[in-house]
């Protein structure tokens, strides 16, 4: 039995989550719940699992909950509540599942209390994994990722010597502009980007899927996660999204994931570790599939790919800025405000002219985070 | 250092072995080398490796290479010099690459040694699974797969719950007769399936790759190496052999070990298990293979799959039976004394007809082999 907070138990991941739990009642009891605004679903999810603390972080819609809720759960709000249930003596288990960077302070206290953690939140690594990973080792903190090729390489690694892994290959759908010619990609549109082929996404991740810059953010976070050296990463794309990532060790051998595309399956596998649980999802069944295809990520048609590896070579708050930028570009380019190329052409302005800090704490990658958005948004 | 002794070291895996010693010689001490005829390359084998001890399994070809042979290493000769550079304590590792059952005697005393065994002899486990798989338990046996298929297989394993495995899919290229219908199959010649799409093997091997009795061998091996019911293995074509094969978890995360089509691989890892060495062959590049296909096995036109499962539920010697049946009449093909169905017709007779003894000795399974190889001979 498995004491277990959830971050961010309204979102995607969330709710799967909770699916698990629903699944192996026995094996999980939930400490805490968190959530932003969604106070509705998150009132439901309050009756059904009765945890010991719930955490409404935006404080009107905690307001608003507070003044009807009726029942043994002790509502909470703010920062410190969040850290609270992500660091208690009594959790075992924390999923970090809030979006953006807001998600990553909870996460930093996890790491200093020494927990199992299942992470979802890209940020954290990608801006954080300098400041994290060595904390992580040094507290005995065990993060196990839940995106879903992260998750495949975790697997990949289990049981067999890191030190014998000479490529990590992560697959890539290719995202809904895969097929589209560099003049096409100059003038698209975020409508075309709505309907990605494999994965049922958030708007924001949809646009980084589509720049590749989704795939540049996970070479980040493997790079943080598994201790390799960045040149040691490759991106294949792999359009079928069976082969969740690959890992190649020095026989050449390689040793892959696959399964249907969901992220129940990476989600089950961290909230489970080292077990692992029947989930409700279909097998995969390879005759059906029939094919897998594979072919080079474009660089030239895909810029943003390219950023990451700059980033991470830069080093310091280079992948912060990276990250900061990215975010509030796509937002422009939802609205309408920016063109496609504008992101990859901006963030790689704002990665040579912004400073970079050297071995940043949390808060200078907090204020980094801050005045990189600020930046972004100020201009133009 | 390991200390080793390779039984059969002039056919193909043999000499695969020794470029693997060529290449990290100073992991290996050899103390033995076998070969059954080859004297004119097994005298260079002793010439540039000075094994402690040599032997020459047949007496005629022994008494040959004694009469010229000056150095220090000691020829033997016959079965008890077999068993000895088996089973010697000063051995560590024993690759048992001997072709057909010849090969089991050996490879039985390595068993009873506890020794760490590199298996390339399919016939082993066919036909002596149930009896060796208990022994090796009990003695504290390593068996490590040289089979491509069994390697991937291992390695999907290794660092997991066994409990949780909930299938095991071995992929077969389909062999040179995948695309022949049941009426081409029917008057179908040995020299057709001269030419295999990925692997160079042998005339024997090939028929078997074309009846797919080749994949059927390789289930039972499997249900014997891995201890799995054998309704848990599944069998998927894939024309291209770059996946080797598969397991499934309880969670229907599939793991996967890919690689270019080669012996060589499987061979060193069960030489340098645990660790792993870098290999003199190409990388796997999935971009340059483009893409991989996966089709359902066609049992009505290659009945020999099911063959296989059938012998396994009837336990005992059916396997030995299936295994010697199928060899027999394999070699009655290449002379074009029976068509290609009477390969499989004849093996299902002789399932029915034969007498099964349950929980066998090694004598049993010698002479019901034996037997079943007379019956086959005589009969036509």
């Amino acid at each position: 039995m498995k004491t277990i907070s959830i971050l961010g138990s309204t979102g995607s991941i969330g709710t799967q989550a909770l699916d698990i739990v629903r699944m192996n009642p026995n094996d999980f009891e939930i400490y805490a719940l968190a959530c932003n605004k969604n106070i509705d679903l998150f009132e439901k999810q309050i009756k059904e699992f009765k945890p010991k603390y719930a955490v409404i972080y935006d404080d009107k819609s905690y307001s608003i909950l507070k003044g009807r809720y009726v029942g043994d759960t002790k509502l909470l709000s703010g920062i410190d509540s969040l850290i609270k249930i992500s660091s208690d003596k009594e959790v075992d288990f924390v999923l970090g599942a809030i979006v953006g960077n807001i998600g990553l302070i909870p996460i930093y206290h996890s790491v200093l209390a020494g927990k199992q953690i299942g992470l979802a939140n890209k940020e954290t690594l990608v801006t954080a994994g300098e400041l994290l990973m060595p904390l992580a080792k040094k507290h005995a903190a065990e993060i196990i990722p839940v995106d879903s090729e992260h998750s495949a390489i975790y697997q990949c690694l289990k049981g067999h010597n890191k030190s014998e892994v000479s490529k990590i290959i992560l697959t890539a759908s290719g995202g809904p502009f895969r097929k589209f010619t560099k003049e096409e990609l100059i003038e698209v549109t975020p409508s075309q980007a709505l309907k990605h082929p494999n994965w049922d996404m958030g708007r924001k991740i949809t646009i980084d899927s589509a720049t590749l810059m989704n795939k540049g953010l996970e070479v980040i976070e493997a790079k943080w996660l598994f201790d390799v050296d960045i040149d040691k990463i490759d991106v294949v794309v792999h359009p079928q999204s069976i082969i969740h990532s690959m890992v190649e060790y020095t026989d050449y051998m390689v040793l892959a994931q696959l399964g249907i595309p969901s992220m129940k399956g990476p989600i089950s596998y961290a909230m489970n570790y080292p077990y692992r649980k029947p989930i409700d999802y279909k097998p995969l069944n390879l005759v059906e599939v029939s094919q897998l295809t594979f072919e080079k990520p474009d660089k030239e048609r895909f810029p943003c790919l390219d950023l990451a590896y700059k980033a991470v070579k830069m080093g310091g708050t280079a992948t912060t800025i990276l990250n900061a930028a990215n975010e509030e570009l796509v937002y422009k380019f939802l609205d309408g405000k920016i063109k496609f190329y504008d992101i990859s052409n901006e963030i790689n302005r704002y990665l040579d002219v912004l400073p970079i800090i050297d071995k940043p704490s949390l808060e200078d990658i907090l204020e980094i985070d801050s005045e990189t958005r600020r930046r972004v948004r100020m201009e133009r």
